[in-house]
């Protein structure tokens, strides 16, 4: 059963089993006591610390654990900037960022602070220009991430920490979706990592500060862990954590030339094998374990359960995935299709069958798009682009599906009322898809788009949030023009 | 080799740790995935949510898990005191609550909030009249632990509870000390514990919150367990944590049965075997396997050391063994003797050995306690006290032994130049201890009392902290007047 999830979380490296199960047993005391319990446990957290450090590329002295990635970028940014405040209370984060990058940029707003978002291109990169930007007298701390872990780009570290130099300003480098597969780069004034992404267990973070970075650990005061990282140490799976931090470093170059071509050619396939597909991501610098593409017309939702019974497990970025039923932040930032999202990443210790694993998944997919289009009566895809897939089954479906799913599917729950019917060659067309969720905007937009004349003019209202993106994403992939939204309001001229 | 210091920490329960080594297979990806390995990550954790309510008698939806009993602590303070902060933003807590408390509470005051501190009695528990004065109408909160950490007393959280409900105001019981051994009473509006104290791994806390209790969760927003505690949950350990909690609480009433005489034991034995102790706590309102003592004329992390080497693992709340050197504040607040401070917590899951244990702990003591005082050059103990304690070889000892420890022992370092040489006759005698460690005041204070006549008054000049409490606690303990402090100038008048 192939798992393929590994950016979310990743099963228990055989190392960090061994190393969690031998501390169990010396590393359960408090390491502030002084009896040999005590002392034991302090040895053992101590030389993970070691271990830890070199894997970061810093002195032991420098780096705390925390409870988790999430609780490293919390107190690592708050930290940093109450260090700075004298400095100013601006924070610059790339628009991608991981959602507790953003939520503690929230905070940091609500407490008075500001907050510079720095946009990203289409593949989900920050520019250097756009970064020096943010860089005011008034910014207090930077945060890029190493890589993005939604689509796997890799983003320019080392140029815009020698920008931050210049401007004086540190940066803290979330890397907790590259600290398996290299030691980050240098120029990093704070950093922050997660070992359950990299095989080690649940409940470690690790957040290193540079010596010399001004830093003030958000109260309540705690005197664990330099006062950085409140409550008692996690010493076995910190343990495990380190050992097995090590393990998979030892291993990353083989492993990443083992699932780079694996990655490459399921960015090649997947747009050969299904029609309307956007492979979203840099396809150049990015992670060798990611990939991540939309699918049109596909609600993410029953792609996600149609390939979880075929035997795989993946995520999905689309807003019907998401418990706030919005769409992910990063594909909304870099402007690209949501809908029918879905994200491989390949485990960093892959198991034997890999190869065999991703091949199949080629095989199944096409399949899976296909039968939920069907579900959601989606439009017949232009012959042109449909190679191998069989359009004719689509057309036959289009006539009587939507209406038949009504009771189970909310997307099409509002089918029969969407429509304003047009008057005989009219060049106007409205269509009301408020209160349907994401596809269905975009298939009710495919849907009545031949009804108005080439230069007229189709309006769509919607009020889910993944319609800023997938209509303008969609008349990007169909070659027709995008006028803008207002509230609910979204503009398509057509074109051809 | 016995290890008492179980509530600082214990070893894992056997329990805890096959359920760790089960659900590290089966928890280790994220539970809000809707593929397969999050659907059975998210079923042990509900599980576990389950058990854990169960043994502390709330919902399951009341409860969530954090990465430790300071962070449930912390979090349940800050979201308590936000959810109220319309009423107001006073928070009472009794003077001998976790550091996790006061501390917490010291970061409400840096805020601009304010705390009332309420002061316990000289076992260490608070009176319900002196809790219902810091009930007034702007408390957002109240905080009281359910036993104390140092000494075992067990608080009357039923009773405060009461007066609570009656003002109106939330109560948060920390529990950390209690879970293993019952379900706490009811009364409570938030609970937290913390898992390595009754066997589970670290790692893990809880907190709970009653439906209908007013509560803000702290920023960062995350949407993990309800919004309450952010980060990744620690599922693998949870589960653990809860497993261990049950399989502890099952055997919790024959367990306190076997340890609660070991303890009376060692509260009527010690003062007997050692002149000069001072056994803390409440002897009747007390946990079954905690018991405290202090040691008049000891070094509390020499006698800490020499029981170390004697196999006996064991805490101590005096001054010389924090890295703060200051003396716990739970015996300041109780006003009890604090030099040559040991605390002995036997576990839960106490070895089949404990009786003979307990048994050998109490014959090393007495010799350990002598050397320290030995090398302290401590004052003869008066004769009619040293029941079964060889004074004659104090005696002795006396004469040189001062001088010859100073290079390597800092209590002693200043000894020389300490004392100012009364006149012949003189009612008024100052000893000159500034600068020097506990229990060094007190050890001066005894070696010139003789050189003033009954009547007269001697002056201790001390700027360690712990001379607040153990000059007064001298005074008590050898029916001498203690006459105050200004600063760091303590009087006693010599009664007899």
């Amino acid at each position: 059963m192939p798992y393929f999830d590994a950016a979310s979380s990743v099963p228990l490296h055989p190392v960090a089993r061994q190393a969690l199960a031998a501390s169990l047993d010396e590393g359960w005391a408090d390491p502030s006591r002084l009896h040999r319990e005590g002392r034991r446990a302090r040895l053992l957290l101590d030389a993970a610390r070691e271990t830890a450090a070199e894997a970061v590329g810093c002195r032991p002295d420098e780096l705390v654990f925390t409870p988790s990635g999430t609780g490293a970028l919390h107190r690592g940014i708050a930290g940093a900037l109450a260090g700075r405040r004298r400095v100013g209370r601006r924070l610059a984060v790339s628009a991608v960022e991981h959602s507790a990058v953003l939520h503690a940029a929230s905070a940091h707003r609500e407490e008075g602070g500001s907050v510079t978002e720095v946009p990203v291109d289409r593949r989900g990169r920050v520019s250097a220009a756009a970064y020096e930007e943010a860089l005011t007298e008034e910014t207090a701390l930077a945060c890029l991430q190493s890589a993005n872990h939604e689509t796997g780009t890799v983003q320019p570290v080392a140029e815009i920490a020698g920008l931050c130099a210049e401007a004086g300003v540190p940066l803290l480098v979330d890397a907790a979706q590259s600290l398996a597969w290299d030691r980050p780069g240098g120029g990093w004034s704070l950093l922050a990592g997660s070992a359950h992404k990299w095989g080690g267990p649940p409940g470690v973070g690790l957040l290193a500060v540079r010596k010399g970075v001004r830093f003030a650990a958000p109260p309540p005061a705690d005197e664990r862990e330099q006062g950085r990282s409140p409550g008692f140490e996690n010493i076995p799976a910190i343990v495990a954590a380190a050992a097995s931090l090590r393990a998979v470093r030892a291993d990353a170059d083989a492993v990443a030339a083992r699932l780079r071509p694996l990655i490459e050619r399921v960015r090649a396939e997947v747009p050969r094998a299904v029609p309307d597909v956007e492979v979203v991501g840099d396809p150049v610098h990015r992670l060798p374990h990611v990939v991540t593409f939309s699918c049109l017309y596909v609600d993410g939702e029953a792609l996600l359960h149609a390939l979880d019974r075929a035997g795989f497990s993946v995520s999905s970025g689309s807003s019907c995935t998401s418990s706030t039923l919005t769409p992910s932040h990063v594909l909304l930032a870099m402007g690209v299709l949501s809908e029918g999202n879905i994200r491989l990443s390949l485990p960093p210790t892959p198991e034997e069958s890999v190869e065999a694993d991703v091949e199949r998944f080629l095989q199944v997919l096409p399949e899976a798009v296909r039968e939920v289009r069907e579900q959601l009566n989606a439009p017949a895809v232009p012959r042109e682009r449909a190679a191998g897939y069989d359009a004719a089954v689509q057309d036959a479906a289009v006539q009587d599906a939507a209406v038949q799913d009504e009771g189970t599917n909310h997307h099409a729950a509002r089918y029969e009322e969407q429509r304003t019917v047009p008057a005989e060659g009219a060049r106007e067309l409205t269509v009301d898809a408020l209160g349907t969720l994401c596809p269905m905007p975009v298939i009710e937009l495919a849907r009545n788009f031949d009804d108005v004349p080439v230069g007229g003019v189709i309006t769509v209202l919607a009020d889910d949030e993944a319609a800023r993106v997938d209509i303008p994403a969609w008349c990007e992939m169909r070659g027709q023009e995008y006028l803008g939204a207002q509230g609910t309001r979204y503009r398509v001229r057509r074109l051809s």
